[in-house]
């Protein structure tokens, strides 16, 4: 029928889609003509690249205590310090402040929520309102969780699949990973999962830490666009802890929040039609394409991308990552 | 005892042991320095960038019908074509001629035995024989699969560990995966994992084909050192197929050829120690941290280097990679 006839995307379109800031080693043009128009993150005292942001973010800080925008090398340097905490009430004040000018759409979804942006050795230098990250350009951190059921006979898979609420300010309808959210500063990744478990999917503390597996993390670089909510263009290098939890078949995740719609156990051949389709949030894809790809559903024999596609789910960022997360 | 110290490496070590060719995204100035170093291997026609190859190589060609080293842009490129048997052909004149004047060690381990390089879009451009590709530094592929006992009670994992044959060319004496191979021009990774389990470790192929599990692909650039044989500094960027196989208890691996000394059935524990004290033949030692990543052995909780290694075991080239292996 014509009305369910959709573009079927390939699976290197989802991982484009999501992992989209140009690469040095393939696009060196594209790449170099990108940074240009780019001021690059720096604290003072610190050698290490944090994030990369917009012109017209930047200007909004030219002439602040604290802030140097450096047209010749194209730089905003933190200068504040020399401590975490005294680096931290700056970005504090400074974020409060482009709040409350009302210029910056992507700030109405104000957390409350601190994100810590990591420099050399895994040290945090300063920590940052969940919903500016991407106004500085900044790794965030999250967890995201599949929970399926495997057939004992056939082998096959179910996958628990929440659909998000209409409501929400990003992606609003879209599918998701069956337990998702953010890693705020000071958290342990399985703590943010059971966290996570009981507020989106009702499930108990104790199954989770009992039956919850770490098995990698998906990072990926994304220049926003409208879905996204918030202005356009703005750059989210993100690293996702991925985790499987296969669970027994008298364990059913419901909405606990308002974030959720409903859960439905999809199959394998559901949840690849509705990838195609694009319906599943861009980064809650590519974490059903590494769980594909982990557990042998994906081949080198049935997916011409395959090699491609595992390197783009692994992206290895301009910026340090965290070491020991939630351990400072 | 003092006879038992060894240096103790930690896994980010072992990383940048195999993944030792600088990056653009961290390390800009020292990728441009290496670069600047090397020419640029092209196939007349083509846009994409196929290898890197060293000047004491590249000067060898100069003046060579279907060879143009152009010293102002840094390129070597090959104009015979236009077809991929043209080019193979030609490529084929020149690594025997090579390998008759003896100046290239790496060449005594001639194997008979083709790679394919490709282009954009999966398409194969031209054949090379197995022991010139570090000289021309163009991708190669392989298989690496891990064979593996999970006690029911406990979970506890034991690895079917192979040590290499100490008259072997490459790495003598280090410890291995328990099948691993190059993939040859035409060959499927699957039916490599079938050929190599026979071969190397006297596993039947139809054990194989039902219980070798693809999870993945490790992908890392190595500059050879003195251990890989041959001569030092050469290119070898690597895409590894990865794959899983848990066997029961009565099936043990047997050496079938002279590559192999012997199999151990290595504990957890055991392994650890064995890759802190190197003794794993370096990309071997990646699939191995692969594997306990993906089964959830080492955790965002207990490896401070997680998210770091996690992108740095899944590289992604300057060069195309395959697309469907094996059907051309």
């Amino acid at each position: 029928m014509a009305t369910n006839e959709k573009t079927s995307k390939s699976y290197l379109d989802l991982v484009n889609e999501c992992d989209n800031f140009p690469y040095p080693q393939t696009d060196p043009g594209l790449y170099d003509a990108r940074l240009d128009g780019l001021y690059t993150l720096l604290v003072a005292e610190e050698e290490s690249t944090l994030g990369f942001v917009l012109p017209r973010v930047a200007e909004v800080l030219r002439g602040l205590p604290s802030w140097t925008l450096n047209d010749d090398d194209g730089t905003l340097t933190l200068s504040a310090g020399p401590s975490e905490d005294e680096r931290s009430a700056i970005v504090a004040a400074t974020t409060m402040a482009m709040r409350q000018t009302g210029h910056f759409a992507v700030l109405s979804g104000w957390r409350d929520e601190l994100y810590p942006v990591y420099g050399r050795d895994g040290k945090c230098l300063f920590k940052i309102e969940r919903s500016a990250s991407p106004l500085f350009g900044v790794v965030s951190y999250g967890v995201h969780m599949t929970c399926y059921t495997k057939d004992a006979v056939t082998g096959e898979y179910r996958f628990w699949t929440p659909k998000r609420a209409l409501t929400k300010q990003t992606y609003p309808g879209m599918l998701d990973n069956t337990v998702a959210g953010g890693l705020a500063a000071g958290e342990k990744p399985l703590e943010a999962v059971v966290r996570e478990g009981e507020e989106e999917a009702s499930l108990p503390a104790d199954l989770i830490r009992e039956r919850a597996k770490a098995v990698g993390n998906v990072s990926y670089f994304l220049i926003r666009d409208e879905k996204a909510g918030g202005e356009t263009g703005l750059m989210q290098p993100e690293s996702q802890y991925v985790y499987d939890m296969e669970l027994p078949d008298d364990v059913v995740p419901k909405p606990n929040d308002s974030e959720v719609e409903s859960f439905a156990l999809l199959s394998t051949e559901e949840v690849k039609v509705s990838l195609r389709r694009g319906e599943f949030k861009p980064n809650c894809a590519l974490v059903m394409l590494d769980f594909f790809i982990r557990h042998g559903i994906l081949t080198p024999e049935n997916e011409p991308d395959y090699v491609e596609i595992i390197a783009r789910l692994h992206r290895r960022f301009e910026f340090p990552t965290v070491k020991y997360p939630g351990s400072q």
